[in-house]
């Protein structure tokens, strides 16, 4: 067969792959994610990435929807559209159950979402994201927690405080100042898009754009110095936050956060380091999201809420600059090599002995390995040694006739004699040797 | 605003939402899996659901192409598909890094796939899939290890062996058996085809199809009563099953499986119980299937491999009606409801307090949630005890100043007295209670 008949063997543009060593490290992502939001007491939901698209019209922005999602029309000339981000998800979740939640709810996920941009550094097309929600609490408290938790994942990766900051503002705070500067409605929201693009536009252009917003000229750094935070919320959060320890927190005009349904306090985490100083993540409060959807009661009133969102791909470039990944391990901790003779049926019954060994170290929670490739012993060990499996047992005739184990530590080249598969687990789960080891 | 305007609360036709109790099932489903796969030494790996829609070309049989997938052409006009299934691409992952890897490759992974059928029981649109797969081992022990696996994962998951049945048979076995009979190489894949909808179809319309076939009367069962396993590769695997205690499997001639890249052993998994016999799951070996794609040298040759896929939904349905299902435990381990004041200043002590309290605990990796609602205490245990939190501690002005603690298990109603957030933690973790306790 030509070459030309062949099948790529590339992904499709702008996803990912996760050979092991990725997947390990997607997993370890995972795991604090998940770790860090239980211990506040959030409950774990998920759905479909398949979601209906008017899900999007309302809030999520048109930019997003008009450009920047899949899209596509099904079989049932329904319109589909691929989650771009979870928020929509979740209210419409809370909003469809709301008389039999009792508040406050407390919900994470961990999704993929899909976004159809040019593929760059930390905006891939699919990616997967932490979400953090809570739904029934209007006092900042909410605010609070929500920004102490996300502290609280970045400490439980290892990142020490200096390594990032949280920057916080306030959509109220933005409303007002621009309203005492003069600024109509329509201007005001001009302003606000503009200032969360800061840091993607250079300054003249801001200025530039800034102006024609305004119709006249700008004072140096006006927008900035006019808006004042004491006795604001903003002020109130980070004082709640000092009380609990969190000190690495402070106001900054320009987070406004893309959506549309942002109401309140608007944070977003940035990495310190000069290597990769940028957005982490982000989140804010987004009241009233619920009642874009039917069922929900007049009496009942706008449901406050407040989350946030963070990456995967920008905290593993995160993780990478900080050297705060964990090195690769493999699932197995043992590895069976099978060393076969000339004779079919002896290696029936080596082959036979190393699954009694295998079963009985799975039998006590060793994953074991066995290498049926029928490769010599050497190239046998040395697949163990290169997928980073710790122990090595050779099985042949003589292990399968005396019941005698040898395992070598292929770190330390330390080997260790037992005489029974259960005195092996033994040793693998404790270092513990028996007497009559190593004789 | 009118009702009319109001977004659905529901999801799109035929996948589900998550909801906390469905979430927990799932995720007791996936740590099964990831237990049982690594227990024998699988590595995890994970791909985008986006693929190349030519992927599915070659091998996934064209009915399922035609009419079964989610594809559409993405704003760079290229033509993407939702994965129907994982196998296409672990062979495409395989085959990309063939050069690297080190044979034998044991993966697994948990992907979502996706299935554009109508919706019944048992096959949603979207579902996630165990997939086991071992590559580079031609002889007959990797079909066994993968069976022994499906096995090992049913009884991890509480199943007795007479819950389930394996039955087996062999692609190469059924073309020999229809060879010896006389059929032509078209009329032995059409009757391939048949007997694997034979589950699907009544008895006369599956004689009437074979007659069809055949192009003569069927003799009674003919096609099940000529086929003997003795001596064959299917007898073999029987056998060292047998050797590894896995005893409930027998020969089935109409276990075939739908995918057309199946070489050799077929397997599949019967529920035994009387309101549910039905095929759980199954696998097969599949050899050369990553020959499919470009840079695979003719010296390396058609590469070994077998491997299963064990959906989520048929695993519930199973795990209900065999009683398995764990019951919900949530995440946090103790509520602090909060009892507020008319005083604004002692409210904000009291917060900081159940602050401090909460921030030790989880110090402690005792998962804690805080109630901020401000609602009646009695509505706060209540919440506590429906959203099935074990343990309640009411923190108000009483405990802010004297750190004395008291906590109540709403399961028991039994109170315990601890006086600090510490030894509260001790008590949650170990149930010990210190001398002073009680008092």
């Amino acid at each position: 067969m030509s070459s030309n008949n062949k099948l790529s063997t590339e992904s499709y543009k702008g996803v990912r792959d996760f050979y092991p060593e990725d997947m390990a490290i997607l997993n370890h992502i995972f795991s604090i994610w998940k770790k860090s939001a239980e211990s506040y007491g959030y409950q774990e939901y998920n759905a479909s990435i398949l979601e209906p698209t008017e899900l999007y019209h309302a809030k999520s922005g048109e930019e997003i929807i008009n450009e920047q999602t899949y899209t596509f029309t099904d079989r049932g000339d329904r319109s589909v559209t691929l989650r771009p981000e979870m928020t929509p998800t979740v209210a419409r979740m809370v909003a469809a159950r709301r008389r039999d939640l009792s508040m406050p709810v407390r919900w994470y996920s961990i999704p993929n979402v899909f976004r159809y941009e040019k593929p760059q550094r930390g905006r891939l097309r699919e990616h997967f994201q932490l979400n953090c929600d809570i739904f029934g609490i209007a006092s900042l408290d909410a605010d609070v927690e929500m920004i102490a938790l996300a502290s609280s994942i970045m400490r439980n990766f290892g990142a020490k405080d200096e390594d990032f900051e949280i920057r916080i503002s306030s959509r109220q705070l933005l409303k007002k100042a621009f309203a005492d500067a003069g600024l109509s409605d329509e201007q005001s929201l001009k302003m606000q898009k503009l200032l969360d693009k800061k840091d993607k536009v250079a300054e003249g252009a801001f200025v530039e754009e800034a102006e024609k917003i305004l119709g006249r000229k700008m004072g140096d750094k006006e927008i900035f110095i006019d808006i004042v935070t004491a006795g604001t919320e903003v002020e109130k959060a980070i004082d709640a936050l000092g009380a609990r320890g969190v000190n690495n927190v402070r106001f900054d005009s320009s987070i406004v956060r893309g959506f549309d349904y942002y109401t309140g306090i608007v944070f977003e985490v940035y990495d310190t380091h000069k290597d990769n100083r940028r957005a982490l993540f982000g989140g804010g409060r987004y009241d009233g999201l619920t009642s874009l959807f039917e069922g929900q009661s007049g009496d009942a009133g706008p449901l406050p809420a407040v989350g946030f969102g963070m990456g995967d791909v920008t905290i593993r470039d995160f993780l990478e600059t900080h050297s705060l990944l964990p090195l690769y391990k493999n699932p197995a901790h043992i590895y069976l090599a099978i060393a076969l003779t000339e004779n079919e049926a002896d290696n029936d019954s080596i082959k036979a002995y190393a699954e009694t060994v295998a079963l009985a170290l799975r039998n006590h929670n060793v994953n074991t390995a066995v290498d049926y490739s029928g490769k010599k012993i050497g190239d046998q060990i040395k697949k163990a040694a290169k997928d980073d499996v710790k122990y090595v047992t050779v099985i042949g005739a003589d292990e399968a006739s005396s019941g005698i184990l040898k395992t070598k530590n292929l770190l330390t080249g330390e080997e260790t004699i037992v005489d029974r598969a259960g005195e092996l687990a033994l040793f693998l789960r404790t270092g513990m040797k028996l007497p009559k080891e190593n004789q």
